[in-house]
């Protein structure tokens, strides 16, 4: 089995005693720094400060404080299943706000709020059952995109990722290498948080893969050379017209790839956001400024100097070749027969 | 007069005693710090590590680098003209060869050398007295850009820059403020050095222009929501064929902004490189791929991975809807008819 911190969520959000442990993603992978959480509230300030990142890794993180939050319930309203549920409501609807661009977020503080029955003493272990197979729901469908996503590379290729995509993207570049695939990868840093540079192509090269890094600005130039032959990217949502929210900058590199032939594909992993009927209806995150103006703690710009940090963007279905699903390959128009395929 | 250390090269190069002083860009806005060179290799290496940055102005650096080392002629060869010549050459040559993208280095020290003339004892005077002349011409091409370029901005413009271009571009929009134009600039912060950041954002913020700093991957996210009407961005060299050579990530702006309809002008300032026939012809120089894999010193990726810098890229006159220069507004495959445009 593959050895790396980034390849299973268990490595890097895992339960140690009665606090919940997230290695800092920031800080890989020079350095391995835990952030402690005692309590939901460490919980939601470590996904708004990206400790932890991509929409499926949030997500199960938020659920563990959901988790913390169970577990603290007070022993005088264990016998008042109203008021256990509004405090866990609280803390629900605490999580659920941290990341609005994302939606698997709210979808699952949601099936984990309406898996509990019984008496509220039991819910914490509800609650951790429910995770624990969502965890291991979530590395299968891993598995299996980065298994379709295979069946579209081809000897020789260059692939270019942006962002993190999740453990499909190396998943799927090793097992090209296994099948004797010669394939490399080029990886854009991703400014302002890096996650190309550092969790990416870090993850790629420790299993094996020849992974080159460049910054946003050079995505054009290595496409009108031809080192290029494909794009995969993952997505943060994507709504039932195919339109798919990622970090910012993949729409750009979208619009590049259409321009010189280079087809791009979606790391989609499991269903489209059944509530979000078009594209134009989800959120974008608009963070802190201050993001952008500094960097490890350096203002880079004059004083008077503003700016602007819109978290992802949009990318069209008509710039999209293929959604690659853990139930298949689907073209972005036809995303909502997801549901019609069968599982694996 | 504007007062800014942008604005005019004789505030960030000049000469004090027996050195040149170069106000390290490097380090703007946060800090001041003189870069001491005392000898021509001093300034060369200044030139490669980016103390300096433009094509303008690296040439004049490079124009004050052959002239510490007229200066510093030894006595004994004073009277040997072919001796001293050869040793000026050697100095023209390691300075030529530090940035081979721009063509104002090589054509600006070829100038130098060219004008030398009696015993070489004179040289550096001579060679001071072009350059004061240079500097004094290379001012008034900012100005008179600057005027040309105004003309194109219209009231409730937001012009998108990248890369540092020079003070043609801040003066461009303080004049248009002045003109009664509410203008306002985006600047991407151009990675790897954010010269965008550090340089651009900064003159521009501090001359009244409303600006706000974007990462480069969040252009195609601007234009897809309007902000941005019309793209400015310089030229380290321009070929006969209308094709600019500028910093990396120009390219991928132009075809954006194609795509989007918002209309690219390159502040070209002076002529085209009459020796340069066609854009391939161009090299781009590729620089130590460490400055893309290390930020301040940190590494911000794993050891095993590779990283590219190619500095510059190509973007071809169809990209291009004008070439603003000190003798008027020319369509890039019109660029020849330059020099037959009357001097202001």
């Amino acid at each position: 089995m593959i050895n790396h911190p980034l390849i299973s969520l268990n490595n890097t959000v895992f339960l140690r005693d009665d606090k919940l442990v997230i290695l800092d993603r920031r800080r890989f992978p020079g350095e391995l720094v835990e952030v402690l959480c005692s309590h939901y509230e460490d919980v939601a300030r470590a996904i708004e400060d990206m400790a932890v990142q991509g929409a499926g890794d949030i997500a199960i993180t938020a659920g563990y404080g959901l988790f913390l939050s169970a577990c603290q319930l007070p022993a005088n309203i264990l016998s008042q299943t109203e008021t256990a549920k509004a405090q866990l409501e609280q803390a629900r609807n605490r999580l659920a706000q941290t990341r609005p661009t994302g939606f698997h977020l709210a979808a699952l503080l949601k099936r984990l709020m309406d898996g509990l029955s019984g008496e509220p003493a039991v819910w914490a272990d509800q609650i951790l059952a429910s995770l624990n197979k969502i965890v291991e729901q979530q590395q299968l469908r891993s598995e299996l995109t980065a298994q379709w996503g295979e069946t579209l590379l081809e000897d020789g290729d260059t692939v270019l990722s942006h962002c993190f995509p999740g453990a499909a993207l190396p998943l799927m570049l090793y097992k090209a290498l296994k099948n004797g695939k010669e394939v490399k990868l080029i990886a854009t840093e991703t400014r302002p948080y890096l996650q190309g540079a550092r969790l990416t192509s870090w993850v790629a090269s420790e299993l094996g893969v020849n992974t080159t890094l460049i910054t946003d600005n050079m995505v054009a130039h290595c496409m009108s050379r031809g080192m290029i032959t494909s794009v995969f990217t993952a997505a943060d949502r994507i709504a039932l017209d195919g339109t798919v929210a990622n970090k910012i900058g993949t729409l750009q590199i979208a619009l590049l790839a259409q321009h010189y032939g280079i087809p791009v594909h979606i790391l989609g992993y499991g269903p489209p956001d059944k509530n979000t009927t078009e594209g134009k209806d989800i959120p974008i995150e608009m963070r802190d400024p201050d993001e952008v103006r500094n960097f490890h703690g350096t203002r880079i710009t004059g004083e008077q100097v503003e700016a602007i940090y819109p978290a992802f963007d949009l990318t069209p279905p008509q710039l999209i070749r293929s959604i690659i699903t853990d139930r298949g390959i689907i073209k972005p128009n036809e995303i909502s027969t997801y549901w019609s395929l069968p599982r694996a």
